[in-house]
């Protein structure tokens, strides 16, 4: 039915480790940038998963998306030097792999250290051991590197990219180690509209916004109601997605059109973008 | 850390249905409403799970939250009037429920349809549809009631509490149906002091009570913002929870201290109680 329930789509999930989002003293914006950018490159993001800095929890959700078998795995946090830091170690036990030390991300834990005019710590080397075989993954911004291990489950292959918590840095490091590659592989263009809907409930659009999506698997149609100016309103978002960027644009455009035309016959106004 | 963490604590997991979180165009502040609110009571927020708005994914992601058998197991999302607002047909699937009409649902969306002066459509008739048996959940602030269902695991019993996704409904819903119950099941006592600040706005003391907060997960602030004779304003609430009520009253008057002494110190005037 959707952009993210297209079965061709590249899959992916994401792990973020943090005691401090499932305290919700942190609110999970890490996640929600990883999806927004991978939904941007046409990747579909199928599930998100918090787990506490705990071996056992960080095994168990490793294993559990394995075995649902998506494209990439990407997990973020636990990669510092403090004791609490063990996703590195937690998730080579997942995928049944020793812990080595990496000479080349030595070599960078080295050059940080000696720039920083700090020692080199037992804790700052211990960020050097990585699952073996993986590729180390430069942190531009930061001291503990990153992880690309590919997986292989039953007949098929997941992609874990090991990311640290630190949001500078895991955005650096997704932009860097990750995007470009997606975008090589996928020959998928998403197109997005967004409109605001005001002076109708959601309810009254809803009928007619289920039938345009059910003619078309690659449309994606959805409404966040809300108010403006104390008249009831509602943002509508939609996307279209294609492997023809010519096509996804004309098509979303159809599609929003479509929506403004029925809205206008229900009396309602149209305004562009967010109220 | 807090006295009230221990390894005898009341687990539960938060599920978040919704395509927008998982393409990142929604932060999940739901979930980091939930855990903070859950925390502070005593209870461990073991795990967060987002799904998007599809029967199979919904129907799994519960089945495995209930394997692990949290005591609580609490959704939002999904309980809207549109085509792909499937939460309570796909939980009551997972359940293995039957999915029925509650008459008293069906009252209260009466009611309210009547109070708005629009019709009764069968998209807001669907919102009475819940599993069968399951104790309706009354939303103060908006349309679709929640669910509370007992499912019995293997000799577990995990309390589902199904809400909507709009903030405020199911900030509104989880304060009124959920808290006093956990507050009343851990024998917490929940100190509260409010203040009212005039003079300085919201985001100049927020830096200070995120600070605060961090600290103690026992302790909860909150801040409205509002004006006073033309300044600005902010409310703020204290909560402190504790199985001893001496201690929560001295923490949470401890804790409206801190924040009226840092409060003058940025000039802001303190006038007690709401304004």
């Amino acid at each position: 039915m959707s952009t993210i329930e297209n079965k061709t789509a590249v899959r992916a999930e994401v792990l973020t480790i943090g005691n401090e989002v499932l305290t919700g003293r942190v609110v999970n914006t890490n996640a929600a940038y990883i999806a927004r950018r991978l939904s941007l490159v046409g990747v579909s993001v199928r599930r998100i998963t918090v787990v506490a800095d705990s071996e056992e929890e960080i095994v168990a959700a490793v294993r559990e998306s394995l075995q649902r078998g998506p494209d990439y795995l990407i997990t973020t946090g636990g990669l510092g030097p403090t004791y609490d830091d063990i996703s590195m170690a937690a998730i080579a036990r997942a995928l049944g792999l020793p812990l080595r030390e990496s000479e080349l991300a030595l070599s960078w834990i080295k050059q940080k250290t000696r720039l920083e005019g700090a020692p080199l710590t037992p804790e700052r080397e211990k960020m050097a051991y990585l699952p073996y075989p993986s590729k180390e993954l430069d942190n531009p911004v930061g001291m503990a590197p990153g992880a690309w291990i590919d997986a292989q489950g039953e007949g098929h292959k997941t992609s874990v990219i090991v990311l640290p918590g630190v949001p500078s840095e895991m955005e650096a490091m997704l932009e860097k180690h990750l995007l470009p590659i997606l975008i090589r592989e996928q020959r998928l263009f998403v197109a997005e509209r967004e409109i605001n809907v005001v002076g109708i409930f959601e309810a009254s659009l809803a009928p007619y916004v289920k039938k345009l999506v059910k003619e078309d698997n690659a449309l994606y149609i959805k409404t966040h109601p809300g108010n403006t100016e104390d008249r009831p309103s509602m943002l509508v978002h939609v996307e279209y997605a294609s492997t023809n960027r010519e096509e996804a644009e004309r098509k979303a455009e159809e599609a929003v059109e479509a929506v403004e035309r029925k809205a206008k016959e229900l009396g309602a106004i149209i305004t562009k973008g967010r109220s």
